[in-house]
């Protein structure tokens, strides 16, 4: 009753083609791995997959294994050594362009936050120099993000309004980008970038494009001259509060905006056409800051309601480490609004220094990005800035203005600074219509429908995680259309592994164990009185009834048309892993087949599953016997024991 | 360079043993389906695995469908023509059985839930009739039970004590039943058994296991005579107040509570040594409450501090429809109550009926449970029952009495009705000793040790699943243990498709197109310039960039052993489906290999995987020649191109 020894290969077994007797492999039922060492690689699969220490573990001399460490640790030392001339003259170019965008960004993101105009200029003196030290990318150009921006204020808002008491609030802010810095630093020590992978391509271009939609609308204010609004996000409040407050529109800023939008956007236009041309679109904004500053100076602007950013201070950051502020009663916006932000613009910095690290080859490590991030928006929050991240627009206009190294980052620290000694003032003459103008401009291109109809084309569910997340966000609120995007997300990576892919599969003609879902290859054949089916994924108590059921399921339909099977083979290669749920249904399974006079067959468990098989001592329950290395061998056995003619 | 081609098989390919030019396939590369087709096979897999309308879909005459409808949706019509005398005895004598059992349990446990004792008598009157008509399950014996019943005082009395409002407190249990009911019909209806499937079978070996340790610890205000005691379950409180009132201790009941378990476990042992004397167990609690009626009465039991039940008023199940309560000030908790204790109790009633269903080869459907169970909570709710399920040991009572049909809860239902209307007044004066005895004699099996300890040695995140539920719930309380417990199923359950398995392949020797994992197989042999890498599981954003760093150490790890990789292989016959950021990812990984001189194959992806990469234009982009159908097509035209030797 053994049909897995040689001579059960009996000539009349009908398989298509035999392979050679000396070609059986048994299936290895070696002793399983011991816990530490499964538990160690878990560890290592799970939060060290890059490997990060081989490259200085591995040296030769002690003195090179410390040199190399330390430039694990600070890329700096990495680079720096090999330092020139020539390369300084790009990063110089590239440092002058972001600066220039730079200050009207500044300004006008720190106006999304309500928070004094200067601090969106500091946020771009310190953490450019931080990262300049220990960052890994050498392309990312340091700065603040619009769309965290509004979250900040939307998230803090709640528990202190920024006209109730400004001073609080700009501390809380403050208290937020510290708690940011300390959740991305501890992330990347633990190298816990898993959680970055929650963010999917889906998520983001929904959340980009609704976070676009909401800023434009907010922009609105500015564009129209308004002195009412809201402080709410959603389409429907910012509609009403335009309607409302509508006779409060002034035509000379809607004329100003409106013409300032069309050079920006003609600018970005240019920039398409010509690549060589980026610095058109890279200048524009600093640009329309200075041109609409003279000419609401020339035309006395604030007599027609032109309203201006209003005083600059001179002078660098102030410290504010002594004003972080840990009252329980706004400790919790405030944890929420850092972890949320801290980890959206690590999700953001992330992925764009991964993408140009794959265009130049370069190298990038997403841990080392989160601890740099973290150090500078730790070094931020005492030095009077706010979050900061790598944002895809500032980095793309460093990499296209030709930066070769974070010494950008360094050049953008230095012209930051000398700025705010010298020439803040001037730019509170900026009227707000101008900064409006360049936030939409900014937003409009981030409304992704070509990304959009893409998903749906491909993957319906793709779309609905990006199209609920864009509406979530136009209409609810930022939080609540991403963590509602992340959960479907989840969901999705559940279902996943509650109803895994099983397939049925048969024998390509002339091949010799070749066997491939019917469904998908017809001209596959199957044995009469056999069944195969190839499981997929984990199985385990979330997926080890659905299995059964299935298995069930296809038994009835072969024996409803006529094929009355009497051996089903389990096909487990391509099941990764089994709990003590699924090892119970299997043998369920078995129990309901044997009662019903059908036998069962496994083939192929990989390495994993094995050993959770033989620790339960399934294989002593069910015989080795039940066992095959490969389809081939089972069928073989089986149409041995049925006696049956050809297929 | 097109290296699918026939003509490329050449005979110095190097190939261990080429295949015949004749059984080359290539990869199907026809249309998608439709979304339309999609959806509905995945709705199908997800809601109606079971596929539970063939039956009577595929009747031949309309008369023939309609009957067979019918029986689908009340199986009393399935059972009840084929009913005779013969079964009828047997039933009797389950019904006669269970009832015994029924009397102690529902006052016990009523006790338990702090609502009259009569409450649990009725609870096996209507909810038993209603399940004798729409249940599929032909041995489950339907009553209240003891985890359930604390979970709902736990939690109810969270918003009103019993104890200050003894009839609101029992107005917002009937209430919460109906919830119960509410939610199990829908979740019948709408076939969402997948619910029941996240609670594994570690979580509910710990939350009975921790469940009977606090219903034990309860007990000892019974045993012990105690006056004043804790509402609280943990560990911590019961010893403290045991310690605080120990003054209250009495002799009188410790010792017949201790004489009373000592009865009740060691006819438990009868029971385990001679199946057949099972009917010794099942009378034990009746004889233990009778005989601790008698004695009390006859010592004056109360004078000696031996509480007795109280009055019970005569008379059947009053309507309690009117009394149910949806006031504002209470629903979250009553919702909460309802709904955990809902899910809870189809999940140890469906595990249950589906195993004597494995065993006897019996119908049983989780779905029309679910309707069934669904109902009877609803009609308890209107007739003054609370939570009833199937519990397991009466349920195993009722099967070891020999239940044929669902008749015997139709049995259990006349004769509860028959005590309620003559004997009720005599268990008013059942020793509230007896009770505690019983309990505990029916809970302390259920610490099941020896399933901790075969969990810990086959599957240490099991054991950590289980053992967190079991702490949980003796040391903070019920709900906690139970959803933190079920957190870490879920985390599992994402960690699986955030880090798939993936494996380096090598050639068995002597075989054809049988590739293993080289570590699992050492004597498979791999080839010189090639990886062969099999990614396991659904690939998609969450673990995306992971298989980018795994396959990138893998070559690195390769070449540092001196193999300089030219064509990586990707096997994806076992990854059962792919979302667009992992389709981005693959062709990103493609571009980064392409940059170092790698070329990439891509062998047997499956049916969902090769519809999304046709939609996605993947492989317009990456040339069909890149596909190939089999592992050894893909080495033979690397080895070609390649033109190495022998490996």
């Amino acid at each position: 009753m053994d049909p897995n020894t040689d001579n059960s290969m009996s000539p009349k077994g009908g398989v298509a083609s035999p392979t050679d007797i000396n070609s059986r492999h048994g299936v290895n039922f070696s002793a399983p791995r011991g816990f530490m060492t499964k538990l160690k690689s878990a560890a290592k699969e799970t939060l060290f997959p890059d490997d990060p220490f081989r490259q200085f573990m591995n040296g030769e001399r002690r003195r090179d294994r410390i040199v190399k460490g330390f430039q694990y640790f600070v890329p700096l030392f990495e680079w720096l050594p090999n330092y020139n001339l020539r390369l300084f003259w790009s990063d110089l170019v590239a440092g002058l362009t972001i600066t220039s965008l730079a200050i009207p960004q500044g300004i006008s993101y720190a106006k999304l936050a309500e928070i004094p105009p200067v601090v969106g200029l500091y946020s771009s003196f310190v953490p450019p120099l931080i990262y300049a030290i220990f960052g890994s990318s050498r392309h990312m150009a340091v700065g603040t993000i619009a769309a965290a921006s509004l979250l900040l204020f939307q998230t803090v808002s709640s528990v202190v309004k920024p006209e109730d008491d400004p001073t609080l609030f700009l501390h809380l802010i403050f208290t937020t980008t510290f708690i940011t810095g300390v959740l991305q630093t501890t992330l990347g020590i633990l190298r816990l970038g898993i959680l970055v992978d929650f963010f999917s391509h889906s998520t983001i271009t929904g959340f980009m494009g609704g976070t676009a939609v909401i800023l434009c609308l907010q922009q609105l204010k500015g564009v129209f001259g308004m002195k009412h609004f809201t402080s709410q996000t959603s389409l429907i409040s910012v509609v009403k509060a335009i309607i409302a407050n509508g006779s409060e529109i002034r035509w000379q800023t809607t004329v100003m905006g409106i013409v300032f939008v069309a050079f920006l956007m003609a600018t970005k236009y240019v920039k398409k056409k010509n690549e060589k041309l980026f610095w058109v679109a890279a200048i524009a904004p600093i640009t329309t800051v200075i041109v609409g500053a003279v000419f609401t100076y020339i035309v006395k602007g604030q007599n027609h309601g032109i309203q201006i950013v209003g005083h600059l201070d001179r002078g660098v950051n102030p410290l504010s480490i002594h004003l972080l502020n840990f009252d329980s009663k706004y400790l919790p916006a405030v944890l929420k609004a850092g972890i949320i932000t801290g980890v959206l613009s690590l999700a953001e910095g992330i992925a764009i220094g991964r993408s140009f690290a794959v265009v130049e080859n370069t190298p990038h490590d997403g841990n080392k990005e989160m601890v740099a991030f973290g150090l500078m928006n730790l070094m931020g929050s005492f030095t009077s800035c706010y979050l900061t991240s790598g944002p895809f627009s500032k980095s793309a206009v460093n990499y296209n203005a030709g930066a070769k190294t974070q010494m950008s980052n360094a050049v953008q620290a230095v012209l930051m600074a000398m700025t705010l000694l010298f020439l803040a003032p001037l730019f509170g003459r900026t009227p707000l219509v101008a900064l409006s103008a360049i936030i939409i401009s900014a937003m409009l291109p981030l409304i992704d429908y070509e990304e959009a109809i893409h998903l749906f084309k491909v993957d319906k569910f793709d779309f609905l995680i990006c199209i609920s997340c864009f509406l979530g966000v136009t209409f609810i609120s930022m939080d609540v259309g991403l963590f509602f995007s992340i959960g479907l997300g989840l969901l999705r990576g559940l279902l996943y592994v509650a109803r895994p892919a099983a397939c049925k599969l048969g024998k390509m003609p002339n091949s010799s164990d070749l066997y491939r879902d019917v469904e998908q290859y017809p001209v596959s054949t199957v044995f009469p009185g056999v069944l195969i089916v190839k499981l997929g994924s984990p199985i385990y108590f979330a997926n080890s009834s659905y299995i059964k059921e299935r298995i069930k399921r296809y038994i009835q339909s072969e024996e409803s048309s006529g094929n009355i099977i009497e051996r089903v083979i389990l096909d487990l290669a391509s099941v990764t892993s089994i709990d003590v749920t699924a090892i119970g249904g299997i043998l369920e399974l078995r129990k309901i087949l044997g009662k019903n006079g059908k036998e069962m067959s496994i083939v192929n468990p990989r390495k994993e599953v094995m050993e959770k098989l033989i620790l339960s001592r399934f294989e002593e329950v069910v015989g080795k016997e039940t066992f095959f290395l490969s389809l081939d061998d089972a069928v073989a056995a089986s149409q041995f024991r049925l006696s049956k003619a050809d297929p």
